[in-house]
């Protein structure tokens, strides 16, 4: 498939619509592999059920995974004018160096799943609109951005992890699963990088004041994603929706990369059957949007670092199963007498 | 430290009443520097604590981990003669061939983690005694599979994984968890390979049976050990024991290592503090020895193989942990503002 195949949402939720499916033969025959590999039935628990998961996106019954790819979008937020985090905006621009000099937590983690880690920084001189008071994005704006997620994604890579670095961007999270899942403000704004009792409360009473000021476009999920989203969580949903058309399977990241990729869930049922939760981070409604969303996470570590790391560190969990998948003896190869 | 520096139950006694503790020094450098990176205060959640934990014990502020190990213990058990386990006996001998031609589910997550696999199959044609009717070993049986345990640990490694192969070694765990913990045989039997209804009514009846068997001697764990025990059991305890010696930290793995090290946490209080639970596995009652001692596990995937196979995969955790803290940069040498 080209890039940038779309230039407008209209030609976006085309595109979502015809979303391939995963090979029900590669599946089945993934299933009968597992059963004749020498363990007890189910004894790899998840793991099992990942490899026939991932078997079906990859079209083939005994695949590996050689080539992760880990993309990191960075964006700025006009919305840290209303005082809704614990950091300056000027953090989101010198993470971004941190990252291209090695120094974060997502360069070790990618070293050591054997990721490839590429970071855009999607216009930072440009901060979104504040959208308490405005529509953060305008259409053009937002199909740019679901554009460089789309064209980041290398085609060549098996397992994809999306994640981001905004200051503020947990605070377009909580608006963006506030408009698409009802509830208050105040079930799912949390503490992002840290802000005390009155930042949160903060938090809630800007979220609250969006979602009235914006109305009744949020019925519309890509219109949530252009008033209450932010570039880097466009970026992520575009390229989510690329891994989709090519078949590559996706492990979500914490809250924001979650909040993102709902957008794509309520935009066309089944759009994120080809990603899995990589974990379930410490900020509090993740939890929450991984049940709207129907993911159990892979992993429960009280992370709530954001930049993908939660994902890049389930990155291991899926290898693993495709190793035991693909790299066991069956009963017969090994010699060892069934149950 | 030499290897076998103990030839009765008593002198191993006396050996684990003289641990070694952590280094508090390198602890408090180790919490220094995790305050110092580029991340929110606490944004790695266990991943931190696990670096601080670990350098501790390995005496040094920022180390990575280079050289884990594996070792994969086997033994036979007199106790399948009560019709515990869905698999027959020769499985045990048959999957030691399996792992040594590479075939089995730890040999290739100990190809993915960078760990070396060591095997030892211990006396499988001596089958321990059928517990159900009389001591499962001799005490000169005992100090040889914990003297076992004791040899296999390479003093170089830097990370420690315990695991098992035993048909009917489920049986065993759990009446070692009755002797210890208290409560009902039906508390502490699970599906093991995977017995029926009927099966699950047996393995509780044969750990009644034994209970009420052996009696006040139960009292001692090293008792529980010998009484109720196998060798791979025993030389599980052995080679954790050993890793406390060194100050090598150890990862446990699922029921059946869980069980073998709550007789050393009996015998001695603190004696797993350079432990972490890898998993929780599906093996219902492996949940409640980790709550008797103390230990939240790192994954929570449905697993019950056995091999070290959970704790295998929780190795990448550690060394992601580790990876980080050591890794990273600090918010001064990368020129990230503070909050």
């Amino acid at each position: 498939m080209p890039t940038t195949v779309f230039s407008s949402l209209a030609e976006f939720s085309e595109i979502m619509a015809a979303m391939p499916q995963p090979n029900a033969q590669a599946q089945t025959d993934a299933q009968a592999r597992d059963a004749a590999l020498t363990k007890p039935p189910g004894a790899l628990g998840r793991l099992e059920d990942i490899s026939i998961w991932y078997a079906g996106w990859r079209g083939e019954a005994a695949p590996q995974v050689t080539s992760p790819q880990v993309l990191v979008f960075a964006g700025n937020h006009g919305v840290v004018a209303q005082g809704v985090s614990a950091f300056p905006a000027e953090v989101t621009a010198q993470m971004v160096m941190n990252f291209e000099q090695g120094g974060a937590a997502i360069n070790q983690l990618c070293d050591l799943a054997g990721a490839k880690l590429t970071v855009h920084a999607i216009d930072l001189d440009k901060p979104t609109a504040d959208f308490s008071l405005a529509p953060a994005m305008s259409e053009s704006e937002l199909v740019s951005a679901l554009a460089t997620g789309w064209n980041a994604v290398d085609t060549s890579t098996d397992l994809l992890v999306t994640g981001e670095m905004g200051i503020g961007n947990t605070t377009s999270a909580a608006a963006i699963c506030t408009a698409l899942f009802g509830g208050e403000a105040e079930d799912w704004v949390g503490r992002g990088t840290g802000v005390d009792d009155a930042g949160l409360a903060q938090k809630a009473e800007v979220v609250s004041k969006a979602i009235a000021l914006h109305g009744d476009i949020l019925a519309d999920p890509l219109q949530v994603l252009r008033h209450l989203g932010g570039r880097e969580l466009a970026a992520m949903a575009g390229a989510i929706a690329r891994a989709r058309m090519e078949k590559i399977p996706v492990i979500l990241d914490g809250f924001i990369c979650s909040a993102a990729a709902a957008v794509l869930a309520a935009t066309q049922a089944g759009a994120l059957d080809h990603c899995l939760a990589g974990h379930v981070s410490a900020e509090a409604a993740h939890k929450q949007v991984l049940k709207e969303l129907g993911k159990a996470p892979l992993l429960s570590l009280g992370m709530r670092l954001g930049e993908g790391s939660g994902a890049a560190l389930a990155i291991n969990i899926v290898k693993a199963a495709l190793a035991c998948h693909s790299g066991m003896a069956t009963f017969d190869q090994a010699g060892v007498s069934e149950s």
